[in-house]
């Protein structure tokens, strides 16, 4: 089809620039780079004649001007939000596809029987305000407005301070949530972030579920005694009880039966964090993730059980929360087959194959029909640096898509 | 004996005082409130009459106008200086003991064999400059005037610098060391800092040995890919590999044939430190004693060994810093002898026990004999605000230096 490697690569370096300084791509949302970025698809979308839509949680959606949005749309969307010192790829891939989308339906004549949309989505990464997929699950109504104005930044600023004036002036009323009238067939590009599809050699993958994720926030309180003054028996070391449960995430995780389950401590703050002194209190993360959700509750329950025996027998206090959740979602059939066609009419290789990561599909999949492709990760690295991805895999993922879109828009009536 | 708990209290009371503002004792090395301190002091001993001289380093030491300086002493000592937020009796309970037994000497018309001397030692906890021992290190001949004027405060400002008028005017010349032919026999008594006198219901410890000491820094380097969408087979997590170096450190330490071994990891961090991003580099301290050369070595080797080993296994890279040694320190019999027997002949209950906080009896120990001993701290409290030791201990140890320090006095002439 018409995608072209070329133009996707100019827009990818485009919105690596807006970065703050520092190794790799610095971009939170609702920062200054963050606007920058949106501002940069905004101007490529209106040279198609496309306008932008701010909503009141802060996403950014784009349909031509002369478009209904009343009518039920063929979307593609993803988000620009970056992790600290994350890479280009990471959500910035499938908004540069979405784009590229317009511009091949406009340069190869096609007319959809529905209208066209494109959605970036706020905060994915939960980077800045701690909860992953904010701006798609504010936007399918599963986070209030009162959520969004207790969730804080560092500095203490919240979601809406933070939006501000975007969100006084957005062009949707507080309230308003997308549904299956605004969007018929939402379809989503993203980089894998593993090894999968590059050990197979396969340009695309056709997601079938993305996983259910569990995320808490583990506080062990013990006492800040002399390093060298006190015995080893008499101690209550928050950091020796943190180290005992990274080693349970790891082994349960590592131990499952379905073979997919995943569990990581990637945060841990340490106090008060020196040498000659012991540990007094330490705060780790805990992120499980699995596509069974029987087996997603079997390892939490038994991560749960390990931190509180782990702080019984340490003599330290354990306090646990439940920082993230979600289900794990099984994508839409209708679309996942628009999708094997338009990739088997066109001779492009595929792979089914679940996704381990969370994206903005799972939260629009709870409205309406839902799909996604991964393009490959080079070396499977993500959320850093040196995330990197083939333009030519970007490229036959958008082609896989101009296919699935034309099929999922059109009309039974 | 004649101790005063009450007189002790006092003491305790008014050098707590000598404090900038913040929770806990304030009090750096060479600041206003460290000269105010030492000049209470000074104005105790003067109303005793004991003369104050100024070593060229920075430390304080008291003799009775009409002592001979050249004739070797019987000393007692401690610190005044006190880590941030730290406590009022670290250190301030040894030299308020010796005034204390200034003025028991008197009040009992003791006539002891050798000149008594009180040392302040200045710089004792490393607090201000970065290095533990630095007053008592320096006096007798360890630490040079170049490495003094090298180490500098959080504002630059260099040990001498900061000592500055006091240093000009010192009452000894620069090079002045102190030896055996200065200090005949040295006690020091100190908080515990831990809980073995309290859980055994003893009010004295008597310290066998001071542990020697090795800290390394340790930073393990893996690869920061997706928490989800990374297989458990396919992870170089840093954060993982550091939890297994804790547990080895924290398993050798305690499986330790002399059963005072410590290990300690008690700094860690960890980045990028994102729930949903592996771990791709750790660094952390860990801290070894002993008491025993010999098993200090060897559980040094077996730390390293470990370390090496599991970032082998786990495909991350290890490198280790020797970042602080010290030898362990048997403290002198015959004063050790001293104290058994003058605790024994009042009644006094009392602990051989090692010491694993270093002591600025271990740095005189190097040049004459030295003896230490311990009073409980409540609940093993220390370097905190919560530091706390009954009064009476305090006294009790007064009593039972003041017998030591009589026989210790007598000249075999």
């Amino acid at each position: 089809m018409g995608a072209s490697a070329k133009r996707i690569r100019l827009g990818i370096e485009i919105i690596a620039g807006c970065s703050s300084s520092g190794p790799g791509t610095n971009r939170l949302t609702f920062t200054p780079e963050y606007w920058a970025a949106v501002d940069y698809v905004a101007d490529q979308m209106a040279a198609l004649g496309y306008e932008r839509k701010t909503t009141s949680h802060g996403n950014t959606r784009f349909r031509k001007r002369d478009a209904d949005w009343g009518e039920p749309a063929v979307a593609v969307g993803s988000h620009l939000d970056a992790v600290p010192h994350g890479g280009r790829f990471d959500g910035v891939a499938g908004v540069v596809a979405g784009v590229e989308i317009a511009r091949s339906l406009d340069d190869l004549g096609v007319r959809l029987g529905r209208p066209y949309e494109l959605i970036v989505f706020a905060e994915e990464e939960g980077a800045r305000f701690g909860s992953v997929l904010a701006g798609s699950k504010a936007l399918v109504g599963r986070l209030t407005y009162r959520e969004l104005a207790q969730m804080k930044d560092a500095n203490g600023t919240s979601y809406l301070e933070a939006l501000g004036e975007k969100g006084e002036h957005a062009s949707t009323a507080p309230g308003d949530v997308l549904g299956a009238r605004d969007v018929a067939s939402y379809f989503e590009l993203h980089i894998e972030q593993s090894l999968v599809l590059e050990a197979a050699h396969v340009p695309i993958g056709i997601v079938q579920a993305i996983v259910g994720l569990r995320q808490y926030r583990v506080t062990y309180s013990g006492v800040a005694d002399h390093a060298g003054a006190t015995p080893m028996g008499l101690r209550r070391d928050s950091l020796a009880a943190a180290a005992q449960a990274i080693a349970a995430v790891e082994g349960l995780a590592g131990d499952s039966a379905t073979g997919v389950t995943v569990g990581t401590v990637g945060m841990l703050v340490n106090e008060p964090n020196a040498a000659n002194v012991i540990p007094a209190r330490t705060v780790f993360s805990v992120d499980l993730r699995d596509t069974d959700a029987a087996t997603l509750d079997e390892i939490g329950e038994g991560v749960l059980e390990r931190i509180q025996r782990i702080a019984e027998e340490r003599r330290v206090d354990a306090r646990v929360t439940l920082t993230a959740e979600s289900a794990s979602v099984v994508l839409s059939s209708r679309l996942r087959d628009a999708l094997i066609r338009s990739a088997e009419r066109q001779g492009i290789d595929y792979l089914e194959m679940p996704s381990g990561a969370a994206h903005d599909a799972q939260e629009i999949a709870r409205v309406t029909d839902a799909a996604m492709i991964f393009v490959p990760s080079i070396g499977g690295r993500s959320h850093c640096p040196e995330e990197d991805t083939p333009y030519e895999a970007i490229a036959l993922g958008v082609d896989v898509l101009l296919g699935a879109i034309q099929t999922a828009s059109e009309r039974a009536d």
